[in-house]
């Protein structure tokens, strides 16, 4: 932690801040510049985080040197994880992709789709039992009884399932069924519901927060695994901003930096990021060139019809186009699908 | 809900939009003009809100027409709802100040906060008992031990509560101390959170997601009263933007807008919103010269030594200065304080 | 500027790194912390602000001490700068109000709307003669006829006028005729422009771009001070966010940070802030309340017929109702108007 | 344009509304709904474009169902169009590579820059002469000097230049040495610079304002179009957001949103928008994977030196390796390099 000072910080200010810092068990470096002094705290930075360093007489600014989170960075785990869930492993050179419909309507409809991802070459099924809706009018899904459909639809296909956990109090439930629970944007900063899904072990798909800094998505993530949890995957899905053209703005470049700053895997979620189907294989493409280890699509028998997101659904016959569009950009980045 | 056709759509697509509108029982009309035609449907809009009309072919976009929230507008309430705490009334003409620290630390300091806070005028005393914290490793609040010195420092003053509930399961916890319920910024979207405090008929103060749209503030908050909770507060804290000189960037313009569509009480948090107490002065003017209902102020005897928020607390002392100016803007807009 | 290494950088990389400052006249000052090793670079921090060290192997991160902006700092000049236009004076106890037309239409409109704000007691008369448009075939203003007609206005009503200079060609010419030049939101980055106005001596209205930081708002007015023009006026105007209730979300927190920050007098158009007239008052009321130094209000008398921003212009008789409410509030703030 | 009215307008007002728009020439289209009436306003939509309708007593709002730009539209010219600079196409099956320095820096580093880049195999040799720059005492560029060095370069080694043209005064200048003029993002809504260069005939890179929409990145490509100059390259080169990990936001999505809406040819500057050479490669792999029709690219012998924007430049030897990745991907998507 550096300590800027300001011109005009009296000696009994700088003597202050030495004695404060000595008092946490830290040592203090003090350099005097032409315009300004400046006193480095050696020592144990996160001591000094929770503390309110700029309220103190004469400081001017505080600048952090280290990174807020640990056990996720590469500095803590320089090679990659791999992340098991049933026979599949996320992380590695096989691009991983998770297809189904947004929401569970009905088992016809689930059944359909789930035997049209699996034989498209999807690797994992996901669906939506706990729905968070901005609307408390509309369709909320179908709770438990939608779990128990993604068991079935697991059984008849052999693929896992993932599926979200909205409330601290269902992660037994619904563990209990998936095979990798879902954060959603809307929980990445649901603290508890974080350290619910950090004791129960099972494989987590934490999104980013759609107003979240890649800072944060990464302390959500050290949540996660500081309660023991080490089997996060982080899932960029597009963020907010001014652009209206598309429902978020997929920030890709979020994919190098996250592969840079930790080892856990990450994939990509372009259906929720665009809003809209025609921009989702182009965007699938882009992930994989920019070094996502898997996707996260919608795909829908008959998105009229969806309860839930249908206008970013495709249809499964796009859905086999995109398979075959990523295929050859994975072999193109050395990878395989 | 009106439907704008692409400039190619057949015959054939104009009907079968209009047959699927008459299925779910509203009528279609049709306007062609010079370059698309349109479709008009007339009936209860909130049917096709779920309904991805887009993906219907032949449709270039949907423009809704109504407003998504009904219970907290002011077309369903024409007139200022007042919420009562103790012997509060939020909403009236008298501005209502909440203060206190962010965090409860111990009994000492709470105490001498809660008297200094009574003594300059504030209404109610706030407190945080279970901290949000982006950091795992940060403090994370005393939990029940500070609800207690809560019930303790209104004993001792006389003040109602107000205290943060993060979680569904803390509600009836939280409710059993305190007088007024907190969904802080990062649980807006927590639905199943919402409902709960919805059930639970204690006052809320809603703060506004920072990353949240004025539409979808007003949705959360239809989620309490759509419970049958009506005593709903709005807070403004400032949303998310590139600028960072402050913490965040404190929407003033909010209260004018929610006070023209929504019958509720509205108050603006300058602490959070910027994060510099030499902000929070002329911001907390500046909010009631707006027209908010009230003000929740962070105040702490020691900034420097607090263990969350440190530098965005006000010294008692300042506090007095804060209520003396407000009092005269209160006075210049006709109210008191 | 402080210069954080990586924790794997050699010696011969913080060997390098010393010599290149030294290369550069300034001192480097070497503090070994317990996880990383930091360089101190003492001397002029403006030499090494164009410098990429982030490319220098070993390095991990730099972090300036310094704002990059001098002249219009208060660290430069602590007492508040007045800037005078004919007979009025900004910046000093009394409350500016600029007020008129968004674009100059013809003259009747014009001398109408002047001799209303007049008898309201605006203190300058504004209005567009070459009036940026997003859209190519939108009226444009009437150009040199525009000037003449406010120079006209400036006759009858003895109002100083403010009118937006867009272009480095059209400088002598708006210089020739107004009073005060302004330059628009679009423009604040166009730094050919902010030259030759800091050529010129007039008054400036500099308005806040809407995509730009506090930061890059006051190194846009020390490319106009640098040039010698010091009669520098700050307006801020409104940033870009997520947020659609409004045109673009009023940074009312700006007006202390900039206070706090820098000598030059602020101003506040709460018109193209929020796009709403319903709005404008509140905002008004806020800006002056937050501690602005005026205000910059747009005043059609038949709004429903403007050519420009109609939406957000008031009638005459709203704009006297503006004025005595902003009048109560500079009471309350120890101001006059 | 669309015309929603307030629930209590009166019959007064909507034949008010309907004789507003018969005395422009439209024809008014009554509908009644169950909740609303909404007025549709046949024939040209442009004119209302101009006129606050909100203002109109009784209107709730208004919506519009035509885009506000034509000649770079799609529906206007379905096929895409091919811009041609010197002997190269844009825009046709083969991506563009556009490289160079950020800034022209002297002869010796220029030529060498040019010589590697051609080398490696790129089309195009990119370097600015008048550096827009937000600190005023920040090196500035060469101005003609540079120019005259880039033609230098051209003729030693036959590639086209591209570089940025940041006034009005300098277009003739700069087109006397360029083969292609750059629009900055801080200019992209200088109106008066747009149709200047829409006069000059050279094609033109419009580079995408750091803060605006599509929409208005397509109205600014519209004013030079609607010059007479057909030859715009659009560059999606990052736009602001709350994310500092990089200096903006590349937003990926906006090339296919583009290619839907328009015939122009796209590319991505991946340097400026992330700030930081480490993501260039996998962000140009993106970008050519998403379907953008080029490469902005810069390229620097010695970041270290560089005098400006050193941080996002790519040694040659990167460079070397970005081509060889981006042609893989370019095969991938049944392109070539």
């Amino acid at each position: 932690m550096i300590i800027v000072l300001k011109p005009e910080a009296t000696p009994q200010e700088v003597e202050h801040i030495v004695r404060k810092l000595e008092s946490l068990g830290l040592r203090a470096h003090i350099s005097r510049g032409v315009e300004r002094t400046i006193i480095g705290a050696i020592g144990d930075e996160t001591i000094l985080r929770a503390l309110p360093l700029e309220t103190i007489p004469g400081v001017e600014k505080v600048l952090p040197v280290l990174k807020p989170y640990k056990l996720v960075s590469r500095e803590f785990k320089p090679e990659n994880s791999l992340v098991k869930a049933g026979n599949v492993v996320i992380g590695g050179n096989c691009i991983t992709v998770m297809a189904g419909p947004c929401a569970v309507e009905n088992q016809e409809m689930l059944m359909m789709t789930a035997e049209a991802v699996k034989r498209a070459g999807a690797h994992i099924l996901r669906g939506g039992a706990f729905k968070p809706r901005t609307n408390p009018y509309s369709f909320q899904g179908l709770g438990e009884e939608g779990l128990k459909l993604l068991a079935l639809a697991r059984e008849k296909t052999g693929l896992p399932v993932v599926t979200e956990v909205r409330d601290t109090r269902q992660v037994d439930l619904v563990s209990h069924y998936a095979d990798i629970l879902q954060i959603g944007t809307r929980s990445m900063a649901n603290f508890d519901l974080l350290r619910e899904v950090g004791k129960s072990r099972k494989p987590v798909v934490l999104k980013r927060g759609m107003m979240s800094t890649i800072k944060e998505f990464l302390m959500s993530a050290e949540y996660i695994v500081s309660e023991g949890n080490e089997n996060v995957i982080l899932c960029e899905r597009g963020i907010r901003t001014f652009e209206d053209a598309t429902r978020n703005t997929l920030d890709l470049s979020a994919v190098p930096v996250v592969k840079q700053e930790s080892h856990l895997p990450v994939i990509v979620d372009p259906c929720h990021a665009t809003g809209k189907w025609r921009l989702v294989i182009p965007m699938a493409r882009a992930a994989i060139a920019a070094g996502a280890d898997g996707l996260l699509i919608e795909v829908h028998p008959f998105p009229e019809d969806a309860l839930s997101d249908g206008d970013q659904s495709l249809l499964p016959s796009k859905f086999d186009r995109l398979m075959e569009e990523v295929r050859l950009i994975a072999q193109a980045v050395g990878r395989t699908l």
